[in-house]
């Protein structure tokens, strides 16, 4: 293709798309909006930006340069969302660690990434002075204190992070570089033992930004994300940058509470207090919300909530439309930043009846702006949207991971054929609307964690007792998913399996931490055989078909 | 800066932003919303999307190319909407001729922009013909009818629109190329006699897209663009893509309805027939339709008009809040795509009282997301937000043109310093809210149309009578300004300047078309001398200021 190229002229500014330029306009129109953390703390626009400066001129101050790797390890809070910029903002990556995973797991990514800075807060201490030893890349450690307490530690801190924030400069100017320059990393567990990587650059969390603001924002119809509302995030801050929604909130100007450590009671407090109208979480937090015990004191009307990271139940959206939440399904993946769909309810809907509305939130959703959505059968050929058809989702987005870092076989994998493959199947109406029907990828996912199967029967298999082993992910109520462990016995006798025996030995996996406790599964059963396939192998299909009856 | 690349795998799609991806998701979750062209057609987005890709494979059916520019003549239709993603969405460049400039200045335009196809209107078919000999880069015509009268025309028609189109294939699928590819040029008048040629890329306008999406789609208030809004576009589609909303319309799956040359009966009948809800014009046209005889019998409550191309007077905006309309201010160029500023209200805004109300309402407004819009003095250093210290817009935006086409020195004093130079002086709150306090360029803004001041003052010192010229714009209720000419007779006598003659004199350059008829001086006065400042050039600050008085 010959197209024109567009020439720049010398003097013009050939403006790249950089997380600085989101805090362009915020900090001076809605330079006194707040943003809360929990009940300690709660400050302005205008000092956040200052602070962001101070975080990134400090980390400079200290040594850090562009390029670096800095690991952070906190709960949700204003620090957090700090880093979000301030980290970027030098030209430095920021990695959110997913300190859900086990100690293994959290130690893998950190020698993975090559941090060269470790930000954490001290209720992970014992996390990091556990592994700090094989982690020769970090040259700086930052102790996040939010208590009073003494803290004695191994780990040899450089400084606290509001003395490094002291050491900065709050009119520090950000730097111009290459848009596609790495602005974030973090690992995601999934079909295999070891995590995997994802990276998303400035331009990608930009686009992204702006692809949240036109398809939560400028999209009629209820449960919107505005100029005015009241964010609190209720997916972790290290999960794919909670949705990206911090990074649009704070280019809106919202007001943001951050909850730290997530605790229903508190969760609930400051939804009330600060008058919260939009959050987003997975099933299993609204599930644990809207089972606290003083759910029924509490006014929750109006409340926007997005579900995503599983699919929402039917049961769970009734019992928070009963209680006047605005709740509906989005899907996206981590390694597609994630937005891909959301289920937002058109004028239509709305004005048919409850049931109606019902099905269309918890469907998984209409492609946003700008998503290219397609699902493909087992030879990659697209499928139409006849409602009937299921194959695998596949994506392009302009925010979509362009690969795992430093793992190219996987990278590859994901992108066959030049579209993200996402392991999830779905049929599509002809309105678009997709609704997920299978997994295709071998995985658990629990409370919004992934677990891997091959991982979890690989350890089952070490224990002398097991012949052969199956895992499979079963419903659950409160968590979406669990794992179940299918076992023949070695001895081939089913009635003195020692199914207990087996819990304990894989007990001593999770204290080392190899798995997390998570994936622990809650039941293992002894069975005679294990159906196979055509060509031998184990049939989960057949399987999951037998435990559902 | 040594930031770290994002590294993509081999087979990722590195997603380059391209106009076609606009159209990914409406004419599937929208297909049977309507477009509509005044009275005559009306049609679904899924018959919208075919007829996009049969132009675009019709137009290389008869061997327009990637890179080609194909000029299109015609009024605010269905037909230039599907120029708008057809034309690029082949790799073409989409020229938007202006066809309120003067006959001379359109050749010159075409001649400039060396057109290789040129889409025109039966009713521009005598402009056409009276230039077509001087335009050698042409080699395709394509005739839109929409009368049906004969047409008999020197001109030699390749095709008429709805035959090319009949040639083309609704299942042509949009290439991929560089997002940095032109994909429009139109061009404005300004200072110099000659237009100015503004081109944008894909990526730009997808970026504005995506920007308009954010400022009028994500931020609370009045007078948003959302999905389910009814959009009527009341500024030409070949001024800077209608300032680009025809584009978020499309995207947002939006009824749009086009109302063909500008008819103040037609345009209140479509209002009201088509339930427009969201517009945008010049004061003039505003003023136009609440001038109109049958205003009062018309119920205009809740449509949304934003008014940009000049300021947007108090009282026109009393009289539009007067009868219900939702209207406010908006600023850019159409250097800048032109998105900079939006004067919408916040909640405050709305809680305060009518008067209050009006004042922001006027107001140029506060910079869009990603716009970093400052002031400078006339060393171009940066001035403070305090609402005393005034200064020259300057502006940084990802859709700011990044020069003109084949003219390096107009390029380079636009963007001087790095910034984008507006020509146009305000002063800033410390809130970020910009004032509109002078115009530093020196052109004459009437009914949205550029008048040069030299060009005029160039004319009228050709008259024998004429010693010495000056050209200012006075402030004129229905077009904004008008130009008003002070003249020093070559006799030195005041009393018998022969006025009438000059006028003469200049009609006959409106007819050979060197200058548009809106540029024609209502007065011309004769005066002794003319001010001058202490260099001896004639000051026209001081000459405005005698006039006000």
């Amino acid at each position: 293709m010959k197209t024109r190229l567009i020439e720049k002229t010398p003097s013009a500014y050939d403006y790249p798309l950089l997380i600085k330029q989101l805090l362009l306009t915020s900090p001076v129109h809605q330079a006194d909006q707040e943003i809360v953390h929990r009940e300690s703390r709660r400050y302005t626009y205008r000092q956040f930006q200052a602070r962001v400066k101070r975080l990134a001129s400090g980390l400079r101050a200290i040594g850090l340069e562009a390029g670096d790797m800095v690991a952070v390890l906190d709960w949700d809070s204003h620090r957090y969302l700090e880093c979000y910029f301030g980290v970027p903002g030098l030209g430095a990556v920021l990695h959110t660690v997913n300190v859900r995973l086990s100690q293994e797991q959290v130690l893998y990514t950190l020698r993975h990434a090559e941090d060269a800075a470790v930000i954490v807060h001290e209720e992970f201490l014992p996390l990091v002075e556990a592994v700090q030893s094989k982690l020769p890349s970090v040259k700086k450690w930052i102790l996040i204190r939010e208590s009073d307490r003494d803290i004695k530690s191994s780990v040899p801190f450089h400084a606290e992070y509001e003395e490094l924030l002291a050491l900065g400069d709050e009119d520090y100017s950000f730097p111009d570089f290459d848009e596609n320059s790495q602005a974030t990393l973090s690992y995601t567990t999934g079909t295999t033992g070891e995590p995997k990587g994802v990276c998303f650059s400035h331009r990608q969390i930009v686009l992204h930004t702006l692809g949240l603001a036109a398809a939560f924002g400028a999209m009629a119809g209820q449960g919107r994300f505005r100029s005015d509302d009241v964010y609190m995030p209720l997916t972790p801050m290290f999960h794919v940058h909670a949705w990206g929604l911090p990074f649009l909130a704070t280019m809106l100007g919202v007001k943001q509470v951050y909850p730290g450590r997530y605790d229903p009671e508190i969760i609930l407090n400051l939804l009330i207090k600060e008058k919260v109208t939009f959050s987003h979480c997975v099933p299993t937090v609204l599930s644990l919300l809207l089972n606290s015990p003083v759910i029924n004191e509490v006014n929750l009307s109006g409340w926007k909530v997005v579900v995503g990271g599983d699919a929402l139940p039917r049961g769970l959206a009734k019992a928070a439309l009963d209680l006047g939440l605005d709740v509906y399904s989005a899907y996206g993946l981590s390694e597609t930043c994630p937005l891909l769909t959301t289920a937002l309810l058109n004028r239509e809907d709305l004005d048919a009846d409850r049931e109606h509305q019902l099905d269309r939130r918890i469907k998984t959703g209409l492609a946003a702006p700008l998503v290219d959505l397609q699902i493909r059968d087992n030879l990659d050929r697209p499928l139409p949207y006849d409602g009937r058809c299921c194959g695998e989702i596949v994506a392009r987005a302009p925010w979509a991971a362009l690969g795992y870092h430093k793992n190219q076989i996987q990278s590859e994998d994901l992108w066959r054929g030049g579209y993200l493959h996402t392991g999830d199947a779905a049929c599509v109406e002809s309105g678009g609307c997709f609704q997920i029907t299978d997994r295709i990828k071998p995985v658990i996912k629990t409370g919004g964690e992934w677990i891997s199967f091959l991982e979890l029967e690989a350890l089952i298999s070490r224990h002398p007792a097991v012949a052969e082993v199956a895992v499979v992910g079963v419903p659950d109520e409160k968590w979406g998913e669990r794992p179940l462990a299918l076992v023949v016995p070695a001895t081939g006798r089913i009635e003195d399996f020692p199914a207990e025996e087996v819990k304990s030995f894989l007990l001593k996996f999770v204290e080392e931490g190899v798995i997390s406790k998570y994936a622990l599964p809650d039941r293992i059963l002894a069975v005679d055989h294990l159906p196979k396939t055509s060509v031998g192998k184990i049939n989960k299909k057949v399987i999951r078909e037998k435990i559902k009856v």
